[in-house]
């Protein structure tokens, strides 16, 4: 199996710096469009393990130098199993039929059942691990508690997040309740996924960002530490047992990394506002870093694309002594993306990171006087 | 005159914490939409000079603890002058008729003249300095040359930043012509607010946070500092010379404080997810700071309100040694706050931050030995 994800999340050396992309699987691939037209919906598409796990390999075979899957699936599976009611108006991004605003909203919450409620994820990474056939590791996901909340309690997108807001602000101990509740169906949830054989697990906290310094670390990053607590760190497979890293990724949350490390996470996921060097010099070899080309990077040409990844890289920097690098996007890949920017991104990826390497081991070897 | 503001951006010794809202002229106070629906536009109402000095006003007869009055304009005046045409789509956001994509159309710009082509502005900033007879100073603004350069682009706002990013990405030599028009334009333009009568200059950097580290110092932070560089820094009036500081706000900024401040601004506004005591400690005393309440913490209840303006105020700690705190929302005040908020907000800011300087007082004359 090609383990240099994992190798590198566990911040152990790797050849080359590995690389995946966020919504790999998605609507920038005609492929994807095909199979989503078939599927007749968005929803569809992800509740059908077949057509989940076509899409989740799609770009795998498109671009061989991918070092992960990442499951295709909605962020907002596990709300719509607490019974709040998942759609897509035309057009339009998710919406719930029900939302979560009082009391009695919160009480009825229930951690949904993983067999039962969530039984089409679970079938679509045990799926997509047998049709991997151990090609690339898969990763599996879930938003982070105060993420999920968002939407429960706005009903779908918000652009000041007024409701969930004043739900914190009005009524905090109300808030820490839900928050309470998603962290419990949160850890279920990923852990189910690792049962069914998910070898990675990435916690997407799109939100956390939106929170005050302060109320942040209460509302999004307490809660996250919660899952991990009660994350499976190990799983077992054909009777050898496997660390199962983690990745938590909270959109404008640079200021936080510090604090953010010590979820107990293996990896930090960082949007392009960040500076990987500065973010390697502050969180030292306890997280590896995952990150951050800008998405929008991709819609010049391949010549100049390599010379964005480049940057990238190099604001990393060589990574050896326990700091590891995973090259991914800062923010899900966008549908316009040409399909040929993602081909140079992965070849510069590759090629550089190689090099790097190489360069590095004869300077140690020059300078200890090998030949 | 009331000079709190003035000196608190100067790192001058204050007898409190000064507070100004953005936005605090706006759709949340009544009178404010009575003099909207009289002018019947947006753009009328900011076009004309008494009724923008009316609606500027407003706030300050409402909330007599309010520090400072802010121009009512628009952020787009100034590409609306260099002949884009600016309008607003019903009950969307703002709009040009043309946009600037190619590399005719950049040549096309050119610095617009303030005398005829926003002669308005100058007008409103003198009429409500004579309406304002000191009260509060006064204080001008501009948006940045980069987030004028996103609407100029993008022709509206943006979720994604996409055409202006691919601008940016496949053509920086046209961006950055882009950009130096636009600084000449914006340091013409609050050079010009200066000498009509503007006490103090904030150059709103709202979409600078959009932009990947290292492209940030490149396409807003240079652009920023050359207006700085250009900015007339004291004004005259009645014989008298005084100088005019500036406020830079990069919301989503909070990795580049140390960088901001060297743009040659007095003071740095910052947005909640920054913690006012570790910005001190990385900006030192070479800027004072504005901000920083998640302008929804103002939907709560007045006690609970109360509450999080003290954890701001606690978060700067003693403004004393040329420190100094300028108390502001990280955002424009939402339409849906209830006025009562507010009332609430700056009774806390101007009690607490008051008795917090007579106690540092009291303890440094209980050390000295005094009785």
């Amino acid at each position: 199996m090609n383990d240099v994800l994992i190798r590198a999340l566990l911040r152990l050396p790797t050849p080359y710096t590995p690389v995946w992309l966020m919504r790999q699987a998605g609507r920038y691939l005609p492929e994807y469009r095909a199979t989503r037209a078939r599927a007749g919906s968005f929803l569809a598409l992800a509740k059908t393990p077949e057509l989940a796990c076509e899409v989740t390999l799609q770009p795998l075979d498109r671009y061989p130098l991918l070092d992960a899957a990442i499951l295709f699936s909605d962020i907002l599976t596990v709300p719509d199993a607490m019974g709040l009611g998942l759609y897509f108006a035309d057009g339009e991004g998710p919406r719930f039929a029900r939302t979560v605003l009082s009391e009695a909203d919160v009480a009825a919450l229930a951690v949904p059942d993983m067999a039962s409620d969530l039984g089409y994820v679970m079938e679509a990474v045990s799926l997509i691990r047998t049709t991997l056939k151990g090609r690339v590791p898969l990763i599996g996901f879930s938003g982070s508690p105060w993420t999920l909340a968002c939407y429960m309690v706005e009903g779908g997108g918000s652009e000041d997040f007024r409701k969930v807001k004043t739900l914190l602000y009005k009524r905090p101990d109300l808030m820490l309740r839900l928050l309470q509740r998603n962290a419990e169906a949160v850890a279920a949830y990923l852990n189910a996924q690792i049962e069914a054989g998910a070898q990675a697990v990435m916690i997407f906290d799109t939100w956390g960002g939106v929170l005050p310094d302060g109320l942040f670390q209460q509302f999004s990053l307490a809660p996250m530490r919660w899952v991990h607590d009660h994350l499976l760190r190990e799983r077992t497979e054909q009777g050898q047992r496997s660390p199962v890293p983690s990745i938590v990724f909270t959109k404008g949350g640079g200021l936080w990394l510090e604090e953010l490390a010590s979820t107990g996470c293996d990896a930090l996921g960082v949007d392009w506002t960040v500076n990987l060097g500065a973010a390697r010099a502050r969180v030292g070899s306890r997280v590896a870093l995952q990150g951050n080309l800008d998405p929008m990077a991709l819609m010049a040409d391949p010549g100049q694309v390599q010379g964005q990844a480049l940057r990238v890289l190099e604001s990393f920097g060589l990574p050896q002594d326990g700091f590891a690098h995973v090259f991914n996007l800062g923010h899900g890949i966008s549908q316009h993306t040409p399909p040929e920017s993602v081909e140079a991104l992965l070849e510069t990826v590759r090629t550089y990171s190689t090099r790097q390497r190489e360069q590095a081991q004869l300077a140690v070897m020059h300078n200890s006087g090998a030949p």
